[in-house]
């Protein structure tokens, strides 16, 4: 079997990644020009670690720009060179690569509040949620299994563990975390070890919560409709993705999240699924598929398809408008 | 959430079954009558222990009826539950039950070479070969994990022992024997160390083998249309299996295994997929699924689905009476 993935693997062969080596991809000549002090944490993040004086995080520049900064050890380079394959791999569609994947926009050193002097290399990628007003955003792992086979034992005894301990084994994908925004413009959000902590009913609740216009125990599910459902909704783009993983041989996916995104004042405002992003994130363990479908990718995506459309089906119609 | 599999779980929780639990279940009325010196081994048996004067194993009596020794501790037992309660199931499409599943007849003691004045329970169950002249069988453990998450320890640590060291968590699958009729009526079959040890091209290359009619290095795939594609082929029936599995929230179907069976002699006098039959078995690690779909067999279905409309795709079109 010839890897389609033959940089994956030389990376990963190399277990302290050279000094400079983030000099192999030089930002690219369209990466728009501004002030480092333009960039800020997004604040519709829901998982991962919050930049800030002491901490790298995620940052975006207000123009449709989001720079992750490398992780440490071989993944964040193991990120880089998923994303140079995958943009590169002509036997991805173009549809599926639009639609559900960030566009990559290189690497680029930024300095950092808690090492001035050492700028750190980071991916500059397509801010997801640009545009959006208002966004209410979803991160949910997919798989039951997040750890590569070819892993070293104890990163697979700790990935095994949390699998375990959370509801990737049993249902296929865990929240990650999620991030409501309300008719008054108020913020609802999970709370990290709450969000570990969830079993299938939470699950299901914090599902309803993403698409309800109220909190408490009488979740509305008001715009379940409009946001799963319908033409263009997280359900028809969940089925798209899924005739892709059904064929696709060339990745698997492992620890990789989809991330669900709308706009809760448009939605809100127009009732129609204008906005409803469904995307892949978090590559930093994606392997070559090696002629052989990504079967735990796949399988946890059925699972959420099936979650969401039974809250679909249980939503009784209501009039997208009739939130307010 | 209502458990819809209750016997199931009280059976899970005895840790020691009664010494004559198999008196709940009488041999039901329409049982065959016979003789048992009628009873044997089945020729076509391709996992599993063979049956012999030291060791119990599955019995046929020719008249379309198999006999499967109850496991020891609570495997047998769990199975016999699962049966009752998937018998009595009435979520489960008639069509669903008819096709892919052996109708169970009930238990039956019946005395055993090495214990003659200790009967042992056995599960009366359809003989799911009956009929084929020639049998060809490839029996196929579904799912990257075969461990229900609610397992003991020391089980998890050998089932994820054997789950890696196979293609399960690879491949979603493994092949755990096969036995080809070739057109002289000579049989090809695995052997058990070498089955165990198949990798990802070794798995395809004995999907490859079962509908060949020649051994060796240059594998003709002569009956590939014959027997996986097709209206009532394999592929089409695995298909309406996955659609069923899509949706349905009743059972976690783990360590089950897919059989796969047709008449070697049929198939090359007609060319047509009379007599291909695609059956679930191996029921003792079913656990309920409330209300989840099981991802894990769901995921495993599709990767072998993936094999073998590869295969179809890959074998030019042959006139299937030309394998002789």
């Amino acid at each position: 079997m010839i890897s389609r993935f033959p940089d994956l693997f030389k990376v990963l062969r190399r277990r302290r990644p050279p000094k400079h080596f983030h000099r192999r991809h030089p930002p690219p000549p369209r990466v728009h020009t501004m002030s480092e002090s333009d960039l800020r944490p997004p604040e519709h993040q829901v998982a991962g670690h919050r930049a800030s004086a002491n901490r790298l995080g995620p940052l975006i520049d207000g123009t449709g720009l989001f720079y992750k900064p490398l992780q440490a050890g071989d993944r964040g380079e193991h990120e880089v060179a998923f994303y140079e394959a995958f943009s590169a791999q002509p036997a991805v569609p173009p549809r599926i690569r639009d639609a559900f994947f960030p566009r990559f926009h290189g690497t680029r050193l930024l300095p950092t509040a808690a090492r001035p002097d050492e700028p750190h290399p980071h991916l500059v990628l397509d801010d997801l949620l640009a545009g959006l007003e208002a966004p209410s955003v979803i991160d949910i792992k997919i798989g039951a299994c997040t750890w590569p086979p070819s892993s070293p034992e104890p990163y697979i005894a700790k990935c095994l563990a949390k699998d375990r301990g959370t509801t990737s084994v049993l249902l296929g994908f865990r929240i990650s975390g999620a991030r409501v925004v309300g008719s008054g413009g108020a913020v609802w959000r999970t709370e990290r070890p709450e969000v570990k902590a969830l079993d299938t009913a939470g699950i299901r609740r914090v599902l309803q919560r993403y698409v309800s216009s109220v909190d408490g125990d009488d979740l509305d599910c008001a715009l379940a409709a409009a946001v799963y459902g319908g033409e263009g909704g997280v359900l028809a783009q969940l089925r798209e993705l899924k005739a892709w993983f059904e064929e696709q041989t060339l990745f698997h996916f492992y620890s990789a999240s989809i991330l669900l995104g709308y706009d809760a004042n448009a939605v809100s405002a127009t009732g129609g699924a204008a906005g409803v992003r469904v995307k892949l994130v978090d590559f930093a363990h994606v392997v070559d598929g090696d002629g052989v479908i990504d079967h735990n990718f796949l399988g946890g995506l059925c699972s959420l398809i099936k979650f969401i459309s039974d809250i679909v089906a249980e939503t009784p119609g209501k009039p997208p408008l009739g939130r307010s």
